[in-house]
């Protein structure tokens, strides 16, 4: 599967089957994380991978009780470290988001070339989150991610046009008109 | 190539040849930057694709002198909407760079399947490249990247682990220890 193929298969995927997921998988999952760039290359983050079921249906509790994400055999929580990422833009506006999206981008197109699925989880109690996981107080929880395979091969199909906004509303050429 | 492929072979190149990019593969890049997922998928953002040397040799200026931009033959801005954006955790973190993150990650990635390179930009002064985009003031830039052909092809090579932490630095299994 080509990588443009990866990204037009990816969906959020919001049900699960419990099979388990290879250990060799798994470690390319974990690779897709480890070989994301970073502002700096400062890798201000930890992935906790939450395999346990009762802190996954507790982790989804948290997330406005989306129960289907327990399902998933593992729930991948992102936390990053403020104090170590990078300053951007002067220092008014930190790398830290950014540089957490970019790994779980990773994550989520190096499953879809396995068969495996996703779905991004930023609406959620972060403080409920780092009270589960006991999570230092200095550390974020940025998102969360289920992962695992779908319930239904169905649940995969590409994107279609109509869920996007065409190119003239996307793509600016050369600059805004004043 | 594979998605794990492209992960492991993606660079920050810093030196590109003038090396015109066939509208074909141009048109492969703006499907990856507008397939990409965001919050409730509202897709809050614009990307200026800027071909005219010289403002990319000013974009360049604003973003640390890092003349070596202006050599690939486009420079994206991404800009975003922060009005729109969704904002996550109840309204105290905005989804903005997270999405433009996930639309300029899926970007890197399809371009080093085509053998193109990429480098992410976050270091420039906001309100310089406004200027000379004409962003709109409730706009803003959350990212610059040059695309175009690295200057040679010892440019690409996979990452090494040397270059990233160590697993057990990264990875936390199940919960933090408290």
């Amino acid at each position: 599967m080509t990588v443009l193929e990866a990204i037009k298969l990816r969906r959020s995927v919001r049900a699960y089957s419990p099979r388990p997921i290879p250990d060799d998988l798994m470690q390319r999952m974990r690779d897709a994380l480890r070989y994301a760039p970073s502002a700096c290359n400062i890798q201000p983050w930890q992935f906790v991978f939450v395999t346990d079921p009762t802190p996954r249906r507790d982790l989804a509790r948290t997330a406005k009780e989306q129960m289907w994400m327990a399902d998933a055999p593992v729930t991948i929580v992102a936390c990053g470290y403020p104090k170590l990422a990078y300053p951007r833009m002067g220092g008014r506006h930190s790398s830290l988001d950014i540089d957490i999206a970019i790994a779980l981008d990773h994550l989520t197109l190096a499953a879809v070339a396995e068969g495996l699925g996703t779905c991004w989880i930023g609406a959620f109690s972060e403080a409920d989150a780092k009270a589960i996981l006991h999570v230092p107080e200095d550390v974020r929880v940025v998102a969360m991610m289920p992962l695992g395979y779908p319930a239904s091969d169905g649940l995969i199909h590409p994107v279609t046009e109509a869920q996007r906004k065409p190119e003239v509303e996307v793509f600016v050429l050369e600059r805004f008109q004043s």
